[in-house]
Formats: C-alpha cells, structure tokens, sequence
C-alpha cells in the first residue's frame, strides 16, 4: 500500500529484542477498512479493552471507528500489512471541543513492537494540528495494564478511576481509569 | 399540563426561607418541547454549565436533550410549568453501558427550591430502574459549586479533575470534575 501524500515517516521504535520494522501512519482511506477490521474485530471480541459490544456488527465498528470520529489513521508495516489503527475525535462538543479521545488497536500479531507508542506519538501532533489542547482516556481498563503503563509512559495522568466501570468478558466488572495529557502549555 | 401515567409524585423538598412547591417530574412529551427549550436555552448560550456550543439551535438542543438519550424527564411545578428537565443515556457502549450519564438544568427563576435535588434522586431511581449500576458526571465544571456541592451531598464522589477541560464563556479554561455513584452494591 503506498503512502498517501500526508504520510508521516516517524523514527523507528526498536526495543530491545524486538524485530525492527518501519511504521509509517497515514490517513486511512475506504480501501484500507478489509485490513482495519481485520484487526480491529478480534479485539472487539475479546471484551477485554473496548467498550463496544462483543457482537458489535462490521458496520457499527465502522460506524464507531470511522464515521463517527473527525479522522482515523493506520499504521502499517514497510507500507505493506496494517498493524494498527487509531481515531480521533472531540471528547464533548461545544466549550469541552478543545479536548481530544484517542482509540487505538494493533493488530494481535503486531504486539510488542512499538506501535501503539508510535501511533500515541503520531496522534498527539495530529491533535496540536487540528486545534486540540488535551487528549482525554476516559475508559482504561485497569487489568489492561500494558496500556496503563505506556499512556503513563507518554505522559498521561490517571485522573481518577471508576469503580466497576468495565464489563470485562472473562473478570466481570472490573475498574476503569479516566487518563489526560495536556497538550498545549495553559 | 396533567401528569402522566408515570408521573411519579416525589416527596416534597423544602429548604428554610424558601417557598414551598409540589414538584412533580414526569416523561417528556413532545408538546413539552416549546417550555423545556424556554428553560434549556439561557442556560446553554451563558455557557457556564453545559459544554454545548453557546451558539447551538434549537434543532441541535432537541437532538442533544430529547433524541440522543434513552429517556428526558421535566419537572413541573403543581403540574403547570415546566421547572426543570433531565435525560438519561448510557455513558459508553455495551461494556460500559451499566454507567448512566445524566444532564441537568432548572430553569432560572426556580433555582433555590431543590427541584435538582429532586430530579438527582428521581434520575437515581430512574436509573436502577432500566438496570444501570452506576452514574457518572463526565464534566462538572469546578467553577460550578452548587452543583459540585449538590451532588456530593447526593453521594456521588469526585473521581477525579480534568485541567483546564471547560472553556467557561467568561472565565476561560477552567478545571472540570469527573464525578460518579454506584447505584447498585457492588
């Protein structure tokens, strides 16, 4: 897949141990939505991150991660297989617009690389671009704690955590986290 | 305006020095629109409270107030003028759609009367009602302190601030409060 015009080559993330791979993020466009849920469905299924239903249909995956977002991205590997995705959107309308929600998946076999470090990385200029001040989490599931960690890594503050706010398929009710960054000096 | 079928009769609120009213709170009916919009509106363009665009129409309220959420409530004074009004939604999707979310607002020459108290412990029960475990505030804005007084002494808990997440028409970014109850024992 080739890289659109708005492509941004990010510098390669290479952990200790892990293969290297260049990651380029670009603007998703209709003909990458095969490859995009192709990731985006088994983690849905799983019930362990994302709020969405379980048996959330191909088209209100869409829905929720395409139409209703103001943009997604993908990230893919060597220009080739897309690893990750991840949109943006305002977190509230009107006067809480100025603050940001991010969503982001990588692909089950692309774990361990780096990428969602680099799509976080991507997003938070994307965010400064289009105007955003801060960039809101507002349902991080506790027992998702390679998440946790690495938001904090990027430099986002758990706000406050909500006691039972997450329907886990396998734990139950399970607590959440409210995470925020703020973007732009005040 | 009769009550409803539903209408259901709440025992009545009075606070010294202030006078006393029958307040009922029953399901929105369409004809109930012109009055609620009468008591939405100044309250959406001050720009203080709510983070809806100070410039939204009417359209874009009756959409956000009436046809997003689950269900709208008002509440009126001796079954005659609509007083007050709130909504009910799911916060989050499927896995988060035990947590409710809830909007508020009592009209400008009713304030003082504990009609949102009223609507807080109706919206309560309301909420146990159609099966939902907890409700979540997602943005109380700080500089708001009867409402963050109101809805401590109606138990719910400041989970957490967000910095600078509401752009008070007069006062600039201000600081917004995460605020939640478990409605159902854990």
């Amino acid at each position: 897949m080739p890289a659109s015009a708005d492509a941004v080559i990010l510098p390669v993330f290479k952990a200790p141990g892990t293969r290297q791979a260049m990651i380029s993020i670009q603007r998703f466009e209709e003909r990458d939505w095969p490859a995009t849920w192709k990731i985006l469905e088994p983690v849905f299924r799983a019930g362990e991150t994302y709020p969405c239903s379980t048996a959330i249909s191909e088209e209100e995956a869409y829905y929720y991660w395409i139409e209703q977002p103001s943009a997604t991205y993908i990230a893919t590997d060597n220009d080739i297989h897309v690893e990750g995705s991840y949109y943006i959107k305002p977190n509230q309308p009107g006067l809480g617009g100025h603050v940001c929600n991010c969503g982001y998946v990588v692909g089950e076999n692309a774990r361990g690389r780096g990428i969602a470090s680099e799509m976080c990385i991507h997003s938070q200029h994307e965010a400064v671009a289009q105007g955003f001040r801060a960039m809101q989490y507002n349902l991080v599931v506790s027992t998702n704690e390679s998440a946790v960690h690495l938001w904090n890594k990027q430099g986002f503050d758990i706000i406050g955590t909500l006691p039972g706010a997450f329907q886990h398929r396998r734990l139950g009710f399970v607590d959440a986290h409210v995470m925020y960054k703020q973007l732009v000096t005040p």
